[in-house]
C-alpha cells in the first residue's frame, strides 16, 4: 500500500455538468473519496478563449493540489479541449480528461462510422474530437455542432420548456440528415438533457457520453499504479468546493448527485 | 489501522493565533496532516457574547467534518471558553480545547501557587481558567486580567510598536504587585507577543502557553484510539482556510508557521 492510496480523487468542471461524471466515478469506485471543484463564479468555460480557459484551470489545479489528491479528473470537455496535455505537464499526479474515452466509447458503438458531436463553442472550435477520433480511424466521418445555450438551459434548471425544445431542433437539424447512428455528448452537461436530445435525432442514434468510459480510465489508472483506497470499510467521503454561490449549486448539485451536498464557496483569486 | 488513520487533525482558531499551537501540533506529530480553519472574517472572538462564538465555530466545525478530519482542536480559548462541552457533544470525534492543557501546564510549573491569567473579555469573564485551576487545587490563588487589546496588536502586526509597549504596561500592572510566579497566557495570539509581555512582568515570572500542553494530549488520544497516521514515509499536507481575504493571512501565517502556507478564503454562510 502506497501513502497516497489514502487520498481523494479531485475532480473539476466549471459548474455541476462534471457531477455527471462524479456519479459514474462514485458508482464504480463506490470506496473512492472525491474532491469536486465547480468554477461557477467562471461558468461557462465553452465561450472562453483557451488560455482564459488554462489559466482558471491551472488555479483550480492548485487548489485541488493543496487538498490531498491523488489523480485529478478533468470532468469538462472545454476544458479538456483548451489543453490536457497542460494540465498534464504542471501536476506531478494523473490526469485524466473526458475527451479521448468519449471518443473511445463513440468507436465502440458506430456500426456505419458516421459519428456526429456536440459541444460548446470552445470545444467543437478545438477539432479536439474530431482530431481523436480520426487519430484512432482516420476513415471516420464527423459532423460537429457548437450547442451554445444548451449549457445555460442545463444549469438554469431550463430544460423542460417549451424553449428547450425549440432550441435543440433547430441546433439537432443537421444530424437529422447526416446518417449518424452515434451521437458523442461532448459536453458533461448534456447528458442531464439526453432525454430532449434523444426524442429530436430519434432512437436510431445512439448517444454516447464520457462519464462511464472516464471512471473506467480512472479505475484503470488508479489500479495500475496501485493507488486504488486499500481498505474495505471506508465511508468515502465526498467533498464540494465552488466559486460562485453555494446554495445555488447546492440544489441542483444534490439532484444530479443523487445524495445531499454540501458545497462550499471558496475565493481562489483573493 | 483503523480507516480513520488516514485523516487529517482539525484546527479551529477566530485568526492567526491558533497557528502557535497548529505549529505545536507540527512539530511534536511530523507525520499528521491538517486542515486549519481561521475565522477571520468574523475575528475577535473575544468581545462576542459566548452564544455567539458557540454558533460561528459549530458552523466551522460542520465545514472541518465535512474535510475528513479524525480529531479536532479548538485552538482559541475565547472559544474553548465558550462552550468546549457544547462542541464535543455535536461531534462525534474527539475535541480538545487549549483551557486544561493551559492549565495543566501553569500547575506543573508553579511553586507559590499563586498564578496570574490574561485572557480575552470572553476567557476571562467566563472565569474557565480559574474554576479549572481551583478544580485541581482549590488552594490556587488566581489573578486574573482581560487584555482585550492585545490580539489586535498581534493581528495588526502592531507589537513592535510604542503603543504596544504601553498598553502592555497598562494591562500587566496587577501582576507586577501580585507576587505569581506563572502567568497563563490565555489567548494562543499571545506567544507571539511573550518578548513584550515578559519584559513587562520581568524574567521572575513563568509565561506559560497551551500550545505545547495540547500537541501533547492530541498526541496522546490519538496514541491511545489508535489514530496516529499509519505510515513512516508520509509527507503530510497542511490545509489553510480562512473566512476573511485570504493574503492577510497568508502574510503573517506564513510567519508564524515558519513555512510558505497557502491559504484559501471558504464562505461559511452563502
Amino acid at each position: 500500500m502506497t501513502v497516497d492510496a489514502c487520498k481523494a480523487i479531485g475532480i473539476i468542471d466549471s459548474g455541476v455538468g462534471g457531477l455527471t461524471v462524479a456519479q459514474e466515478i462514485y458508482r464504480q469506485l463506490p470506496r473512492e473519496s472525491t474532491v469536486f471543484f465547480g468554477d461557477t463564479a467562471r461558468f461557462p468555460y465553452g465561450s472562453r478563449s483557451p488560455e482564459e480557459v488554462r489559466r482558471y484551470v491551472l488555479e483550480i489545479i492548485d487548489f485541488l493540489e493543496s487538498q490531498e489528491i491523488k489523480l485529478l479528473v478533468v470532468a469538462c470537455n472545454s476544458a479538456t479541449a483548451a489543453g490536457l496535455s497542460h494540465y498534464q505537464e504542471r501536476c506531478s499526479i494523473p490526469v485524466v480528461g473526458v475527451i479521448e474515452p468519449g471518443v473511445r466509447a463513440a468507436l465502440a458503438y458506430t456500426r456505419n462510422r458516421r459519428i456526429g458531436v456536440i459541444g460548446t463553442v470552445g470545444t467543437i472550435n478545438s477539432s479536439a474530437y474530431e482530431r481523436t477520433l480520426k487519430r484512432y480511424d482516420p476513415s471516420i466521418t464527423v459532423i460537429s455542432k457548437a450547442c451554445p445555450l444548451f449549457v445555460l438551459l442545463v444549469e438554469n434548471d431550463l430544460i423542460d420548456t417549451p424553449e428547450a425544445e425549440l432550441v435543440a431542433r433547430e441546433y439537432l437539424s443537421p444530424f437529422q440528415e447526416a446518417d449518424i447512428d452515434t451521437l458523442i455528448l461532448g459536453c458533461t452537461h448534456y447528458p442531464l438533457m439526453s432525454d430532449l436530445i434523444q426524442s429530436v435525432v430519434g432512437p436510431g442514434v445512439k448517444l454516447v457520453s464520457s462519464a462511464q468510459e472516464t471512471a473506467r480510465e480512472v479505475k484503470e489508472i488508479l489500479t495500475r499504479r496501485n493507488l486504488l483506497y486499500p481498505l474495505e470499510d471506508n465511508k468515502p467521503s465526498h467533498r464540494f468546493f465552488v466559486s460562485g454561490k453555494a446554495s445555488f449549486f447546492q440544489e441542483i448539485g444534490t439532484r444530479i448527485a443523487g445524495f445531499p451536498i454540501k458545497p462550499y464557496q471558496v475565493l481562489l483569486d483573493s
